[in-house]
């Protein structure tokens, strides 16, 4: 952390701008879970209009947009949501120091958010009111509902109603990827695999068709699907083909005229959902053609952009080795307004949620340290 | 029907003792939904006592047990449930005459009991109350509480806590059989089958274990199963292994680790449950050892004894080819006694629950005809 004397006032994000484990801390102890942002989002805009007049910040619903207007050969957007699930007695926050001091310490914050993602929140928030010339134009966004309903999403409220807020060349998403950089993200489809038979007395079987029974071939085709990696922009995306439900029976005496199974199919961002709806039709109509497929839910991947300069030259600046995100994460709405993203922030994903959601601080200091030698170095195109 | 007089009396039942078909009718209007069969357990005492002197009568709860005591070499049991599945606007009964008079009309009783099964009710009365002097010693036996949970019914309460007054060396059970007879039945046996994994998020599916997907081998089996017929005591006896139950799933998004399959097994009666549950156990263990068998319910079948000279000549006094009976009904119960048992009754069981329950007269009238033939004739053994 630099040591500039930062002068005193009475908000406790202000406090806290110089040291991002403390501004992590101060992100987390303003709850917000869903639907009650605002408190946040108040200071997260309070310090940005007195603390950075290099941006102009516009306000929208419990969505923050601030931007440089540098006239950079290229822009990126760096965003996070604010708001997280909901508080289970974690919260407010305790960090427990292993050691060290200033960048070198060690240690762990626990909490409500401290993974998922005001991790990620705060290191944007240091660096937007930290770095007034950036090498890229940035355009911070600090966002509303993503741990909700998809329709209330605040990046998706933005995409939908003020697109050319945010308009970039490149993307980076504060999701927690444990400090590395996870690109793009695997699409997702969900199905509902549906057999149909006819009723009988269970004594006389023979008098009806067993709807279960014709989910056979279905179930056999998944346990035995193996299923691909595909690489794009040079990440391997791993693919999955489940079944997540399976129903079927109308009592313990009758043969069942109906069974569905659901299944998730996790698609590889080199496809649109349509080529990997029709992929999925095509699979199942060749081990069960009487079984109808519909579809319950779709959302398409994102590519990663990797195999771009910027990104690249963004990758170099952080180190380490880009991974591949499976998770389907708000990088694909970037990916529908044609603008490639990687998902960057510190954190492991797997517990986010947990009750016992806890960040590793070195990797929220590394984060930091990454983006701003990114932002601040030789830029590219 | 023979012309005799009879005596005018008050009680419905009286006035159409010498017609089989308006007795059926009669029982039919006297509404005995299980749970509610007093008003016409009662009318049933009565008639016995007023008119059948030759018979020891015993009333236990709404069960009414009624003897000849002859000192004949053999006794048979007949037997029939007086309870009926709830009415649902088919009452009370509607008759349609097609044609003919006395034994040779045709036509259709409609209405709730017409099937199962006031008709084989109506033909035991009616013989009870005529034969004085049956060629063997008849035990006649009209029970409660057939048509709900097996704890209830009336015989099982009778086999439970007066065997003594079920000796016999064979038994009919007035049961739905198109009036043709169906020998035993088979026995059935329910388990679950569960399968089990680990839980993860599917978008990360290789870090869990999908417990729908252990089922597919279950499910493969059962749809390739196919059922043998065993050959019992002449008849033969066609198995059945059917899926009746399916269910798994946690959410849209998680690799589930439980899925469960509920198998209904319907076996000869050359089996015991103990075989039939053995033989489950060794098929899926076969084929998915890792997957857990669970017995939720088991009833033994029944052997038809058609093999005994008594059933032999029964079944030539009433004409027709024997059928094995396939659904489980209380002639299981008397082969727990050690009593060889057949089904013989009106009506076609597939009728029985629905809302348009109906029987054709003339198999009341045939079968009326066919057990007085066998209890009028020379006894064997």
């Amino acid at each position: 952390m630099t040591e500039t004397a930062v002068p005193a006032a009475d908000h406790p994000l202000e406090h806290a701008l110089d040291d991002v484990v403390a501004l992590t801390a101060a992100l987390v102890d303003i709850a917000s879970v869903s639907g009650d942002e605002r408190m946040l989002a108040d200071a997260i805009e309070h310090v940005l209009r007195l603390r950075a007049p290099h941006l102009e910040v516009v306000r929208d619903g419990d969505a923050i947009v601030a931007r440089t207007h540098l006239g950079r050969a290229q822009r990126v957007v760096i965003a996070g949501h604010i708001d997280t699930v909901p508080v289970n007695g974690n919260l407010p926050s305790r960090l427990e120091l292993d050691g060290g001091s200033g960048d070198a310490r060690t240690g762990t914050l626990h909490g409500r958010g401290t993974v998922d993602m005001k991790g990620g929140c705060a290191v944007m928030l240091a660096l937007a009111v930290a770095l007034a010339e950036p090498a890229y134009d940035v355009t911070w966004v600090w966002y509303d509902h993503e741990e909700v309903e998809a329709n209330l999403n605040g990046l998706g409220r933005l995409a939908r109603t003020r697109p050319e807020l945010l308009a970039a060349d490149f993307a980076i998403l504060g999701e927690p990827s444990n400090a590395g950089i996870e690109g793009g993200c695997n699409g997702t489809l969900r199905v509902e695999l549906t057999a149909t038979g006819r009723r009988a007395h269970s004594a006389r079987a023979w008098m009806g068709v067993n709807a279960i029974h014709g989910l056979a071939p279905v179930l056999d085709l998944l346990a035995r699907f193996e299923p691909l990696e595909i690489e794009v922009d040079g990440l391997r995306y791993r693919e999955g083909l489940n079944a997540v439900g399976i129903r079927g029976g109308v009592a313990g005496n009758v043969i069942p005229d109906e069974a569905v199974i659901t299944v998730n199919y996790r698609f590889a961002p080199s496809r649109s959902v349509a080529e990997a709806e029709q992929e999925l039709r095509d699979l199942f109509a060749s081990v069960a053609p009487a079984v109808t497929m519909t579809v319950t839910d779709a959302s398409g991947g994102a590519r990663p952009g990797l195999d771009a300069e910027l990104a690249q030259h963004f990758a170099a600046a952080v180190g380490g080795t880009p991974q591949p995100k499976f998770g389907w994460t708000d990088v694909a709405r970037f990916a529908e307004l044609g603008i490639p993203a990687v998902n960057y922030g510190p954190g492991d994903p797997s517990l986010a949620h947990t009750d016992d959601e806890r960040v590793p601080i070195e990797q929220i200091i590394a984060c930091e340290r990454g983006l701003r030698a990114w932002l601040t170095g030789e830029p590219v195109g």
